[in-house]
């Protein structure tokens, strides 16, 4: 194992995932001294003027990355997107309401069950019966539906809505695996939410981006911890956010800030992307999983024809420094994860060794 | 402000609060590289081996410093005990049923709220009328009731209980300002929980502790998240654990593990607040605001008998590098949090200031 402390570890984890360099290192002496205070960031009082401001910038960055309308509220909260899955529901399902999902896979069938808490979900598209390698066609939204929720994308099975589905109800969308990796526009949403530990941050915290003016209308008395209302009357200081995980969004905000947005993260993402999926299709010793008009930016899943082959495939992507490149039970195979802080020159590496497996056998 | 380089400083701040210095070292290090993996904690998988093992010693810590009989299963849980008051009720308070609560401030009254989500909330005790200056005397537990609910510390009042309430029904307690503190006999309870940010570790995780054998009884359908069965048959796991605040929490524990556990810790904080409350006594010019019978080890709030020496009261101690010393607004003048981590030799900086308030006035 000695040998890995001299070279690059190429981390294609699904989750938690890579997250930049300098991220890291600015973080690791904040545990030590915060902004010279002579105090570590997880010793302070959140409501030091310093957090605050950590706070602050946090949600302001999640506004101008997104290019959110001003009747977006942004907090910063707890529990994950699985306690968004009934936040969602709460919050935006009016009693004996009903809402529309759309089913992609696992995470998308959860939302729909947590819904089944506060009212009806209507399932309009499921690619169940092809093990979710699609995103499926949408039925139409019944009437009287209060929004349409859906999974932008998939991180199990490799897919990825193309772009911000047409309905004629608001939309909500789980973002956890692809939020700030392309551009879309907000203006048809009434609540976007995403777990922190992909392309934002550290595990322990979930952003939820919601209309204010949307939210206190389902007539159901909201457990406080669930009302969105409640946190943003507190500046998404109701009680004691999770600073550390904050506090590293933020860094890793500012660092998509400073390299040019969203609109720089997807023109790397592309070039990644097409990367994989160009020795994917050429190289005769791999199948994706995902069908083409679905497949994830963030997530390309494939597999060896040849099942004999896996252990010298994983024999030469572990002495490359891969690390996490295992499928997900539920598929099998191989899953590389692309998430916005990994390079091109690792997706060039794992590239070189399909390549060298193909040379070899 | 330069001056603070160079000497150290006495924390006192009531949550996020203190953590031992040997703690912080060791997170900062995860952060750049985690037990030599060459990746930092914050981006591998909550499902790796190095993960698991930190998520299974964090649970077993508590198991033992706490010395919780078999049928507890512990968790490590997001969404503080904000979350905690109504997972509490969720779990332990059947459909259309009962449970009995103290009342003695904020933290209670917040249980209190959230619990009239599940049932019905008696509140067997109060010390309102005195603005929360003692624990209250209580009423006998109403016939049919579920649990008895009480918060063993308040944080803002500077007020705990003395010893774990004798009642004809299964207790349930939020301990989070206060675990880990004093030894207490766990026979009687069927849950503790605890936000993390005292004693614990840094926010962003709750602690709870549970009897596997009382959940799962109410005849209420749980939404997954707030469900305590849900997490134990997952391990913890459920979904995407704060990877960072647990971590840390786990450091924590360690170091109250090799210091001689909870016994060594209450001696030390025995000793702490002996210093601080015999000087509000001895010293004319300061009273605490807590009942003598009801003072909290972890938290002393005084104030001084005349507020026009406020002003070099607080030169004073800013001067000496004390930190976190303003009560809270809801009972004014100061408040000394003085939780495990916090050095004797803090306390005794903080009683050397008083002393030379009153040489020199």
């Amino acid at each position: 194992m000695h040998q890995l402390y001299s070279m690059e570890i190429h981390n294609f984890s699904a989750g938690p995932c890579i997250l930049p360099p300098e991220v890291m290192q600015e973080a690791s002496q904040a545990v030590l001294d915060f902004n010279g205070m002579g105090l570590s960031l997880i010793e302070i009082s959140h409501r030091s003027k310093e957090f605050v401001a950590v706070m602050e910038e946090a949600r302001s960055l999640v506004q101008s990355l997104l290019g959110l309308p001003e009747r977006f509220d942004v907090l910063f909260l707890q529990g994950g997107a699985s306690l968004g899955f009934l936040t969602a529901a709460y919050n935006f399902l009016p009693e004996g309401g009903s809402a529309a999902y759309v089913d992609t896979g696992t995470w998308a069938n959860k939302a729909i069950k947590e819904a089944k808490h506060a009212g009806t979900a209507h399932v309009i598209g499921s690619s169940k019966a092809t093990n979710y390698d699609r995103i499926p066609a949408l039925n139409s939204v019944p009437s009287g539906s209060a929004y349409l929720h859906y999974t932008s994308n998939n991180t199990i099975f490799g897919t990825q809505f193309s772009g911000v589905p047409s309905a004629d109800v608001p939309l909500i969308a789980d973002m956890s695996s692809d939020i700030f990796s392309r551009k879309f526009n907000p203006e048809a949403f009434h609540m976007i939410y995403a777990g922190a530990q992909k392309n934002m941050g550290p595990a322990g915290t979930v952003m939820y981006a919601f209309d204010r003016d949307a939210v206190g209308k389902t007539g159901r008395s909201i457990p406080s911890y669930l009302d969105l209302a409640v946190h943003a009357s507190k500046d998404s200081m109701f009680n004691t956010p999770p600073v550390f995980p904050i506090y590293v969004s933020m860094l890793t905000m500012r660092w998509m800030h400073a390299l040019g947005g969203v609109e720089a993260m997807e023109a790397r993402n592309q070039r990644k992307s097409n990367l994989i999926y160009q020795e994917i299709d050429r190289n005769a010793l791999f199948e994706g999983h995902a069908t083409m008009d679905s497949r994830s930016n963030m997530n390309a899943t494939f597999r060896l024809k040849n099942d004999a082959l896996g252990t010298a495939f994983d024999a030469l992507w572990k002495e490359a420094g891969i690390n996490g490149l295992k499928g997900h039970r539920s598929v099998g195979g191989y899953r590389a994860s692309m998430y916005n802080a990994l390079s091109e020159s690792s997706v060039q590496v794992l590239v070189d060794v399909m390549k060298e497996l193909e040379r070899s056998h």
